[in-house]
């Protein structure tokens, strides 16, 4: 735990001095005041990170954390727990959603093993880092010891502190785990206190009938576990995941270096809703790429206090979200970086020499 | 009149056969059946407007029209008209938010002069194709003829097809304006019949005070003007401008050509709904890229049904929110071409593999 409270107790704020200066210059640029709106907020954000009144085009990464879940076996998913394995060979082979947006987005993808349950390779091509061969199943006893939720946030500081290491300046969450969509609402049912049927959502597709049993067994795995809501360890522990934990663990490694966080779907946005409760100054380094299709998503962003950039209906994961909220941060620093000032272009009429209406 | 209507007659639907193929390929992709939500739409329409089951990244283009408003007397902008000529001058120079984000998006800018007030010098290298040096205050009267209507309608058929024609295979729609808000917001309420209040917003910035003028002035132009919402080509002339009836007739020639058009804001889509009033057959064509601050966009992407993707804010126009736009379709078409199927990935367990539930 010391690592965690010593990664806490570095997260500073963002640079508001660099943030005014930047937000001087964007309202000097040839564009009515604040018309830029969300892709001004990314640029002046990504420079009160980096504390660089110019930032550059970010260096870019998307991680990837992927586990198995216990309750898998309640049938909460179309897919059975295996696809989860092979869905890594998939990523190792580039033939995955998160592949092509990735590479999109000129990110590169980080994978790792923090909990799957199938032996992978020692030669594959990603990090070894499994904590468990997946969780147990939370509907009749806790998914895994506190033990592990904090060796997995340390896979998560270790990860994202060696690619920050490496010049990355904005990391991308991604993530694979068949039923940790169960898992997440179970997470943010207990943290928000917010009823299962209003965070549980169809995940990978499930019929209404199915839609009803996963209600039913994040209800059960709440009342069988009682995760105390004020103690972040002890819910993700109770009916959280490996993934979400190692998630939480590279937000909190990256707003403690100053790197910004690009939120992805549900999944993602539950680790950031863990990390928020254990710190809340990990909030102005997270951005919400998109709103996904699962409920869950909505009620997060909402008590993270983040608008989210895209609606485009998705419910994937593995980051493809977050992948396209990277491009949208490049967008605004190269707004800021590359348009003329009413001054350059000779522009007669800046806002501020208007008369008071 | 008789070459608007030729070129209606050839816009024909998009091609079934070919989006049933292309569907049946998003459906094998190694992720849950339609979890890419908008991102396989765009793809799927690429295809559909293209007659290809593998479309190519599109070869794309950003046509800006710009024209002054007679309106713009009413002071309904923070802006005098002047700017709308100084802005043509940052264009030309690269300085402005369209000129950042169509490097970003790879797209070919198209600048056009279809209506600007000022004398444009001959050898500036945008298109010359001023129909009037801007249009008349449609407070006290027609803000100008049908005749003027028509030969703008014919700037927008005859700049869409030569970029066509040079291999552009999706048109996004970029405009610049001063006073374009206060006339897209009339021609708005004249064609659905929502009120002047439903649909005029803050335009550059403006403040509450200006904003009661701003409803005031569209419902005198109405009052003023009584145009037939049964006659396109009336509300145009009576309370358009020359920039919203080139881009209608970009659309329409785009529509021809099986060419997708990616409308930006609140002005490019009231120019898509006086195209849609001519004929519905453009809906398959239209991309909504962003919902913008104004309300007016809105009410428009509802009545065409149309689903924006991106919702930033933003309110700038110059075609920046239909730049992003552009991104996403390109971010669509490499999913489709990119990804592996089930079978090339081995991942065992596709939908249809599973049990029926």
């Amino acid at each position: 735990m010391e690592r965690i409270s010593a990664t806490i107790a570095k997260i500073e704020p963002l640079d508001n001095d660099v943030m005014n200066r930047v937000q001087f210059r964007l309202d000097n640029l040839t564009k009515p005041l604040g018309s830029l709106a969300a892709l001004e907020e990314r640029a002046k954000q990504l420079a009160g990170a980096l504390r660089q009144e110019h930032p550059p085009l970010p260096q870019k990464a998307i991680i990837l954390m992927a586990a198995d879940h216990g309750v898998a076996a309640e049938g909460v998913s179309l897919y059975p727990q295996e696809v989860t394995e092979q869905m890594i060979y998939n990523f190792v082979k580039g033939g995955a959603a998160i592949n092509v947006l990735a590479r999109h987005a000129n990110a590169e993808l980080v994978l790792v093993d923090v909990g799957v349950r199938a032996n992978l390779p020692a030669d594959l091509p990603i990090q070894h880092r499994k904590v468990a061969a997946g969780t147990a199943n939370m509907r009749f006893g806790p998914a895994m010891s506190q033990e592990q939720v904090v060796q997995a946030l340390h896979v998560g500081l270790d990860v994202a502190n060696a690619v920050i290491d490496k010049g990355v300046q904005a990391i991308a969450l991604g993530e694979m785990g068949i039923g940790n969509t169960t898992a997440s609402s179970a997470v943010t049912s207990a943290l928000t206190g917010r009823a299962p049927h209003d965070v549980v959502g169809f995940g990978t597709g499930i019929s209404s009938k199915m839609l009803m049993h996963k209600i039913k067994v994040v209800e059960e795995a709440i009342a069988v576990n009682r995760p105390d809501p004020n103690n972040v360890y002890d819910v993700l522990a109770k009916v959280g995941g490996l993934e979400i934990a190692a998630l939480t663990g590279v937000i909190l490694a990256a707003a403690a270096r100053r790197v910004l966080v690009v939120l992805d779907g549900f999944i993602s946005s539950t680790a950031a809703l863990a990390a928020y409760r254990l710190t809340n100054r990990v909030q102005p380094y997270l951005v919400a790429a998109h709103l996904s299709a699962e409920p869950g998503h909505k009620v997060i962003l909402e008590h993270l206090n983040l608008k989210p950039m895209l609606k485009l209906s998705m419910r994937l994961g593995e980051g493809t979200g977050a992948a396209l909220g990277l491009t949208l941060v490049d967008a605004g620093v190269k707004v800021l970086n590359e348009m003329a000032t009413f001054d350059e272009a000779r522009v007669a009429y800046a806002l501020q020499d208007l008369p008071v209406t």
